[in-house]
């Protein structure tokens, strides 16, 4: 494996010419649990830096129906067949529409999803290749699939039958459900959370298409503020004068040993002479499995650690991912790692056994611990994106704090796994004081505390979206 | 899917100025069961012809010991941890070490079978990418493991200890056999072939590293003539003044619509200007299963087609392809093809599910039929090569002769299954005229009559090689 060292010089010197200037506060960031007065984004066309990474495809594709036209759009939606939408679909036409797995211009067509099970790429016309590994795709029944009959564009629908999208230059086709499976988490194994949710009862076939969206897509969870577009985000990081945007996505709680490593990224773009690398502290919103904890009570603790000056938040910027989770380990880290490319981040730390979790049947975890970061450093279509692997943190106890692992000392480490937290926060316990600020373990144990035991006296596991 | 007519023109025209030779007679692919005096093979540099398409990685590779360093090898390997290879392991370092898998050098070290695994490619050190489907990996148990130590070489031998190879630069890495399975073959479902016989009862570790083979692999069957290395494939198509290549994978007898396919792609490729093609008639000789016609057979029924003149044996070379076979359909069929790209061809002639099989538990394919020439016309690294998707032909029973399928008259039309084809032979029963010339079919007829009955009363399957 390549060291962080010689991965860090596949970018070329950071420009001198380009000025440090003051980070102005990002307060949706900072003030996460501040109510802001909503204020209706606006999707115009943004100045794109040349100093932020070009979107794969070269540029950013967003897939919002134009203001005056919608009234048109809406007329002409009401005409088609209407498909109803999961809310994991409705997650992923909020991906697609926003440009997040650009330059995919809506749900993949047969010959996009055979490339992603096959190549974890696609090919563009110019003979350029973009990583793309988790198929995006809609599955529709038989019943449904009739009812489209020979239309070539249908509406999607969300549960209240509210006009989402139009899906235009349809194709209709097998939805090999096995195969899709295997090819996309390296496993047939019963109990594959995403597969439980979204693909064991889903449909026969799958349509694909060019998606015309109606109006960005709003949860009204009291966090659709936080909930970047590429676009806004670029906005973002250039209003900072951004040299270096380096990303980390989670879906867990921030320890700080997360806060360690990230601070001491930073501390490395710095040496090697970019003058203001910014965080992109990003955590998954989309849907995840039961037993992890929830998008909310996740942003409450994130929160707390930026309050309590654990990460700076003039260089930090909070957002959330929209995209739902795989659990597909060294295939899904490169759909984590491609989409922030397309948020303009330029480096993107790895860590150990990414979008990994345990065997569903048998006792050991699904993917080699390793394998993430080394598929990622040699995927396809993502030679621009510089990968940082994370070194590993370790509660030091000679020193009371989280530090990186010194393996000719390893007596002096204790290591905590997410199981290990998760028990001490059900059970009130405490941690080793510096494994995480208090008032982010606060809202953890809060967290445990508000799920209501099962009978059988049992901590119950959170229920899914 | 693109039209044959379109993907033809992604050659080039060939040069006006190649001037069209008489094709001197290929003896061994004429009189296929006729001895020759055995004639030892010389490895030596080939001149390679400019109309020939380059191998992968720009230079063939060979991996055989020069004639003056065997004696030093063989001693050097006598000190050498041995690890014995199945009868499938030596099919692969057949395969490697003539650079049908060029540009390996030898069992795959864990980068290139992540590599494979996840993108079907391997990206080389300049930045080019090649294609590479399956995984071409040696597995060793804890036994073996603990044997090989600190060593980094090792001795391969076959059943009779006989020295065949030294793998040097070795590394052993973990042997993640259902994720091999699942990525490989779209399914983990029991009874896929080629896992049953080489990957269920395989060791937990796969060792990779360079190969250094001390003699050329022979299996003394009569059939080592036929076995021409992708090198002596080049200076045979250079010595035929050949300008197209044009391959026919093939592990079935060949009946009259195949012959038809394989003259009309002559024809097209001489309408298109070239002067010369010539047809590669590539049986597969490595591993198969029960129920296929074995190797020996099936080169004997394609003796009696050349002889009785369905093809010409002017512009046809009939020789074995050593590689085992996987079933695994799409992901297969770009192997079939890479390897024959090595071998100089530049044309690939793809049928309809390529390497397919039934579902091992399932009533259904295993693969959807048109997969594997749309997987294939996207597969990276195969640009070069112009596929040539398979014309459906069909028994037209209004001409009595095997015919490209008309759907306008469908009703004229009469499939014969390989399912059927072998009930027929099985039967001694003829099928319609025209369908396989006579003497080929006897050679069928021949083969299952000489398969013992079992004590049920059935016709027993073929044993595995």
């Amino acid at each position: 494996m390549a060291s962080m060292a010689t991965l860090f010089v596949k970018t070329p010197s950071p420009s001198p010419s380009f000025p440090k200037t003051f980070n102005t506060h990002f307060s949706p960031a900072l003030k996460l649990s501040i109510p802001l007065a909503s204020k209706p984004r606006t999707r115009q066309r943004l100045r794109i830096s040349n100093a932020l990474i070009e979107p794969d495809g070269g540029k950013l594709v967003e897939l919002f129906v134009e203001e005056s036209k919608k009234g048109e759009k809406k007329r002409e939606a009401a005409s088609l067949p209407r498909i109803k939408l999961s809310r994991i679909d409705l997650q992923w036409v909020h991906v697609i529409s926003e440009g997040w797995s650009s330059p995919l211009r809506g749900f993949m067509r047969e010959s996009e999803f055979l490339q992603t099970l096959h190549f974890n790429s696609l090919r563009l016309d110019d003979g350029s290749v973009v990583n793309m590994s988790v198929p995006i795709v809609l599955a529709i029944d038989d019943a449904q699939k009739r009812l489209i009959g020979e239309s070539t564009r249908v509406a999607l629908v969300d549960s209240d039958n509210n006009l989402i999208a139009i899906l235009k230059d349809i194709e209709i086709y097998k939805h090999h459900k096995e195969e899709r499976i295997a090819r996309t988490w390296g496993t047939t194994a019963p109990g594959l959370p995403y597969v439980d949710q979204a693909i064991t009862n889903a449909g026969n076939w799958l349509i694909g298409g060019d998606l015309e969206v109606i109006e960005p897509i709003k949860y009204h969870d009291g966090l659709d503020r936080f909930r970047l577009s590429p676009a806004e985000l670029r906005e973002e990081f250039t209003r900072r004068n951004a040299d270096a945007v380096f990303a980390f996505q989670l879906r867990n709680p921030v320890h700080n040993g997360h806060a360690l490593l990230m601070t001491d990224t930073r501390r490395r773009l710095l040496e090697m002479g970019y003058k203001n690398p910014i965080l992109l502290l990003h955590p998954l919103g989309g849907y995840t499995k039961a037993d992890d904890v929830p998008l909310s009570w996740r942003m409450k603790q994130h929160e707390k650690v930026l309050e309590d000056g654990v990460l700076d938040p003039e260089t930090t910027v909070v957002s959330i991912f929209p995209s739902p989770m795989h659990y597909a380990g060294p295939t899904e880290v490169q759909w984590h790692a491609k989409a922030r490319i397309n948020a303009g981040a330029n480096f993107y730390i790895v860590g150990r056994d990414p979008a990994g979790m345990g065997h569903p049947i048998e006792k050991r975890d699904l993917y080699d611990a390793d394998h993430g970061k080394k598929v990622l450093s040699m995927a396809p279509g993502l030679e621009r994106l510089n990968i940082l692997p994370f070194k590993v943190a370790a509660y030091d106890k000679s020193q009371g704090k989280m530090a990186f692992f010194d393996p000719s000392r390893s007596q002096d480490f204790l290591f905590i796994s997410g199981t290990k937290m998760r028990t001490l926060a059900r059970n009130k316990e405490n941690p080793p004081e510096g494994f995480m600020c208090p008032n982010g373990w606060k809202v953890l144990v809060d967290y445990y505390d508000s799920l209501v035991p099962a009978d059988n006296g049992k901590v119950p596991e959170a229920v899914p979206v």
